[in-house]
């Protein structure tokens, strides 16, 4: 398979997208990457580690000039016009012309999205690609989605995310039987609700009907009280962040709280924290993908390290593997 | 003060009011309870407890009579429309012929919020009252409004949760300047975010524009980086249940990781992490204010405790000392 990264992508780029690949290349054998970016930078960083790669990894290398890139501070549209040859649009462009099968981007996520909206590279039915994220519940993990690449969602949208988040959690995680559930809270009226509502008709009606639970509420995320929960991608985003910032904060507060009520094993404890936050890590999960494209998009964590690259690859590589994107054209044409 | 209890709200209604009520009656020598709920229920609990109720506090104390209550799994409208002498509505009505300063309620939320904004009884100027919750952050502690009691808002609704939230945080959070946000996402269109930019230019030019910081990130929830934040109420709900489930995810998650890390010190984590736990606790905090009533409105989680009732009664009077309510107006009453 042949994969395109968006090279000049992520706060710490180009370096860790090419950590990351040289250490997949070694892992899987079958994948080709096209580091996407700029030319002499690029030969430059690998020319440096030149005395480390073996031929053999470096034949699965290829470099493909881009001009500039989109920042992260930068606003994506705007950047997308002046820079029709950026990085992350020449990926784009690789996965239009089938020059490759997947993207990885750590740049900015509007960006990633935006670009390849443009394409209109989507799967057959889809309506509007939606980002899934893995996150881990008392009871194992679950999808959420949209995390934010669709801000003004509507009914047909989530309903087609509950597909395809059913899939990629069947596919991904192991469930057989993943259990759909869409975010809503307890009152009767309002906008929100409006949308949540017709949404609701149609997954009760469509094609995933059989694994649909209905409204699960904000407790149940993290909770385990469904296995796919659909949000629109406003909240999803919001969720996704706050969760970040409030995971930092209890695994801060905890660990000077606990540590501080210990005597003789305080070090331990501290060691013990650091082990966790680090499970807890994005770099552990590699990407989140845009899902409903013609292709694979994985996005990943704008502070990426080479290992979340690497393990972008590695997810990247599974759901080519699992042939997800089939599944999910199977799934929303058995819809009326 | 005159505090109306919704003596039947909550999971465990009516020994919960009673504990809360007798506890706080000692602490407050001012404050007078009405408890609002079944007359021969109340009565008979009370009696039971009446060997250990000196007089002086009995004074204080007076039932009101109420047919019913808003179950917790009843859909507030109606519910509110079959039982029109209900608990939560009697104590609405206390509140609006002056016999009540203050209400104190653990039932159903939306019967809460329903049951008031049926009375009118808004403050001057005031379009729609919200919920205010205070959570824990990195740096200390911020407002988030409106969780809930608003799933339809309109921008002047987020700009006046601005106000509002900000004389709350001065007023019982200490901070005498506190930076209010507003909560988006990095994406430059779609639906949520219209709604935020409208409230954002009004903000940046109304009464607290110069306490006014723009936009805020879900991350910077708990991490500090604003005092209040303010969201639409379906979001704000879903980020408070979803940060609930979260919290409790991890202490579950930590406790179990890091005691099982520990030799000899097992016990003492262990009771670490129970102590760590209680200070998260919504009991702590008694209520949440429901913010542009003319008068007071505390709701307390469904799950409260004697303790968390008097708590309430505790916020509920310095509410009423701080003069909240004229800080709101006044503040209000500066825009053009």
């Amino acid at each position: 398979m042949r994969i395109a990264i968006d090279a000049m992508g992520g706060d710490f780029a180009p370096q860790i997208n090419i950590d990351g690949t040289l250490k997949a290349l070694q892992d899987f054998p079958a994948a080709k990457i096209l580091l996407v970016g700029d030319e002499p930078q690029l030969k430059d960083l690998l020319g440096k580690s030149s005395t480390s790669i073996p031929a053999e990894i470096s034949q699965r290398i290829e470099i493909v000039p881009a001009e500039g890139f989109v920042g992260m501070e930068e606003k994506p549209m705007e950047a997308l016009l002046k820079k029709p040859n950026s990085s992350i649009i020449n990926c784009w462009k690789l996965m239009a012309a089938k020059q490759a099968d997947s993207i990885i981007s750590a740049g900015n996520t509007g960006g990633v999205v935006a670009a390849g909206l443009r394409t209109r590279l989507f799967l057959p039915k889809v309506k509007r690609p939606g980002i899934a994220v893995v996150l881990p519940t008392l009871k194992g993990k679950a999808v959420l989605m949209d995390v934010g690449a669709n801000p003004a969602a509507r009914p047909e949208h989530l309903a087609q995310y509950g597909v395809m988040g059913s899939v990629y959690a069947r596919k991904i995680l192991g469930i057989e039987k993943p259990r759909v559930g869409i975010m809503n809270i307890g009152s009767e009226d309002g906008k929100g609700i409006e949308l949540v509502r017709e949404a609701k008709d149609m997954l009760a009606n469509g094609p995933i009907k059989n694994l649909f639970i209905g409204n699960v509420e904000g407790r149940d995320l993290y909770q385990g009280g469904a296995d796919v929960i659909i949000v629109e991608g406003f909240l999803g985003n919001v969720i996704l962040k706050v969760s970040e910032g409030m995971a930092d904060m209890m695994l801060k507060t905890a660990a000077h709280y606990i540590t501080g009520s210990l005597n003789e094993e305080k070090q331990l404890a501290q060691q013990a924290f650091q082990k966790l936050a680090h499970k807890y890590q994005y770099s552990e999960t590699g990407g989140a993908p845009l899902l409903g494209i013609d292709g694979i998009c994985l996005i990943s964590h704008g502070s990426s390290d080479g290992k979340s690259i690497y393990n972008a690859i590695r997810v990247a590589h599974e759901f080519h593997e699992k042939n997800i994107n089939q599944d999910i054209i199977d799934t929303l044409c058995t819809e009326k």
